[in-house]
């Protein structure tokens, strides 16, 4: 224990032992309510949005005007090609995966997408993309929150909309028709690994889906595979945020009101 | 280890050293993406609101129309006693907390709540009441997120709006005007208790206010104490939420498009 | 906040704005040692034993002289049919697991196992036996902590001694000879449900072998599984602790000082 | 999700849907028992000591002959002032803490130590030291797990052996009598931070004392605090672990036979 113990103990036996016996009883008693009154640092101040709109701290990552914020996967440092029109923008198949072109660790994402109207395919085949939280190499390397259509579109339950892709099914199924815009509202804390390049915290995600929590603190077990079990083999810090041209022949789906708060 | 893995080794040896000596490498390779899939249970389906109304499968607290979901905290066996007009219910100074029938235990609340336009006082006598996560006595006894005007009002910061009281500052200021409507998206995972009363998992919350993070999965140390330290020490279960009639005299605060998800 | 606070405003303006002013500052000032200490309840005390014999506070499950505390696991209102001699007991080929009378939910357990020092076979084959932390059902249903010989005699890691069996591996290899005594203090936490019966919180287990950290507060995916992946599908409360009797050629493996502390 | 998911599908569709309704229910049927098998890389060897000495891959911090492994924590540059004699060192009044030269982040330690047979003075000024698990400054900085004669002789619970300092108390009482060796075995997790400072995840430890559970991943809120609330405000990586000369006027206590596994 610290040293000015003794300094009170000292005063203690001044005072006679009774100041001893009382003092487990007066704990209490002595507090007063300042005392646990955390006053600095100012805790910040952010102007929040209406409708969804970015607050005033977030970096606004798609506004309906352009992909200046984006690059193309396969090469970073080409633009992203995927077709900007009527304030969204929509997936431009063959043309491969976007990504951000800064990098982020923990943050606050919101996202809007929408499955076409006239969709077509079934499982797996009908409006299939997906929101790599953290890229972590070329294709589709990284961790995906699954997107597709899941009203009505029975698919496995690790693989529907709001999934962990191949991991963890989202607690329950909040899709949207078709046509109609759906949100995702995704809090991210990266993983954290050691200097030895081993793990040392998995990363974890809440998501909420048009309002209702799908996603609730879910570890996530690795990197998203296809094939396999997930694990986590290499270390990394700070990743793009990636959005999946996935190639099946669907209808593209199309992405607005894209914005980020790191934490 | 399990005994059939015995008849797997009687294979390899018949089929020599070398079907162990290829089994790591192969082990990717044998596997097929549908070993992965998780089909059953079915993901059950709800339907979202629009415009952060209740989803189909919320129960519903409060619709704008009467308080029959609550209750008075000092009898909760009598009505609660605040004021219903114009979709909207406001505290009535005096007539204590008031509680909703129904106890949770993990859930997603959704809760807006508004401080009156002409507001007055300063620090924690401007617009003060809470929202007992979980309410586990009579009075002020639970687990409080704070309410109190925070646009241009400091406070300790650990008092402000968004902040567990007298624990956990939020992350950030995201407070409306007063007159605005405020909105609270809450996740909470109740305390967990063994069965001589001893802790086993603390309570946990994360709270989006005006749709900007300001809990992440926050810990609380145990049931608010606005003199000492925070403390677990009598076990609960299920709880009512409870709002709280703070008796300052400032203008009495609002609130509407209440609605509730049991996880 | 709390109702009080008022009364720590109204004196404050009697005393004028300067004393809200000062209060941040003068925080830790004002607090004084004994605020912090934490009287009651008193600590309980147990004896430590010597040289890993058993404290004062623990159930004794083997001492040496019977099996008193195990039944058969086929059936458990029979007695264990393993052989007790010398201080020991040793796995009975072809009797079947054997299991705690008792059931536990969180425990520290203390047990000594040994590889026969004429150990023949390889790999799994080698002194294979297994501790379930809990036994949800018959034969091997349950969480196996992997006991095997791993002295020189590679096999998957994640199913070598002191692996979570098909989970995780362990943090290093600390085995002794055959024929030497080999220890695991184990922590283990039991999983946690919800009254729906899904999983609330997983299995967690700390293991130390031969006074090495094998396993740090692992998570544990759900109960073992020969083939295919582990997770968690029907809850449970307390459970026996299990012994395996493998069933494969080689000799087979002896126990002895065993004792248990729920926590 | 993943491109490649159309192969399966094309084929699928080729097959017939009858191939789609049975992927689910055929999933375990088709795994294989080496499917879940991890075999790279191999896992580590350690050879474990005999009666707690320690294994072969630990840093031995105190052998029996010398300090050359601590420095005084006054002054890092000069030695460590504290008495060798008989295989044990002992404190040595007035010159102050001492600590290792060598720094770590998580890591196992093994420490002995012994209150002094003809012990005098009573609650914290009986035999008074303490094991700062990570030294974060001058004096008594850092991160402290109570080393106090316990053995009948009571103080507050948070003050007691095996208490983190001023935060929690043990779950029980192992101590030994004055004149015995106390053995206190420690799994500690460093708290990470975040890139602006602020805490990433607190620091976490497990102890036993005396073979005997007494802190079971016990999560820090921060450095230890003799007046006032702890709470992490620094951030730090790898920190020297530190032993305290307390000052009271109580006979020196002694250690030996210290060693730590980093992790």
């Amino acid at each position: 224990m610290q040293k000015n113990t003794l300094t009170f103990i000292a005063i203690s036996l001044l005072l006679g032992s009774a100041a001893i016996a009382q003092a487990p009883s007066q704990e209490k008693a002595q507090m007063k309510p300042e005392m646990t009154e955390s006053w600095e640092p100012e805790v910040k101040v952010t102007t929040p949005g209406a409708n969804s709109s970015a607050p005033s701290d977030a970096i606004v990552l798609f506004d309906g005007k352009n992909l200046d914020q984006w690059a193309s996967t396969n090469d970073p440092q080409t633009p992203a090609q995927w077709t900007v029109a009527n304030g969204v923008f929509t997936v431009k198949k063959g043309t491969g995966n976007i990504q951000t072109k800064e990098s982020f660790l923990d943050y606050q994402l919101h996202i809007e997408w929408r499955i076409p109207e006239k969709i077509t395919g079934t499982g797996q085949g009908r409006g299939n993309s997906g929101l790599f939280l953290a890229s972590i190499g070329k294709g589709d390397a990284g961790y995906e929150l699954q997107i597709v259509d899941s009203y009505n579109n029975r698919t496995y339950a690790n693989g529907q909309a709001g999934s962990i892709y191949k991991q963890t099914r989202p607690l329950i199924n909040a899709m949207r028709k078709p046509g109609e815009w759906n949100v995702y509202d995704v809090i991210f804390t990266a993983p954290r690994f050691k200097e030895d390049g081993s793990l040392f915290s998995p990363a974890r995600v809440t998501v909420l889906h048009n309002g209702v929590l799908i996603q609730n603190n879910t570890e996530l077990r690795g990197p998203t595979q296809y094939i396999g079990l997930a694990e986590y083999k290499t270390a990394h810090g700070k990743s793009p945020i990636k959005l999946q041209d996935h190639g099946d022949p669907s209808e593209p789906i199309s992405f607005r009101n894209i914005w980020i708060r790191p934490l």
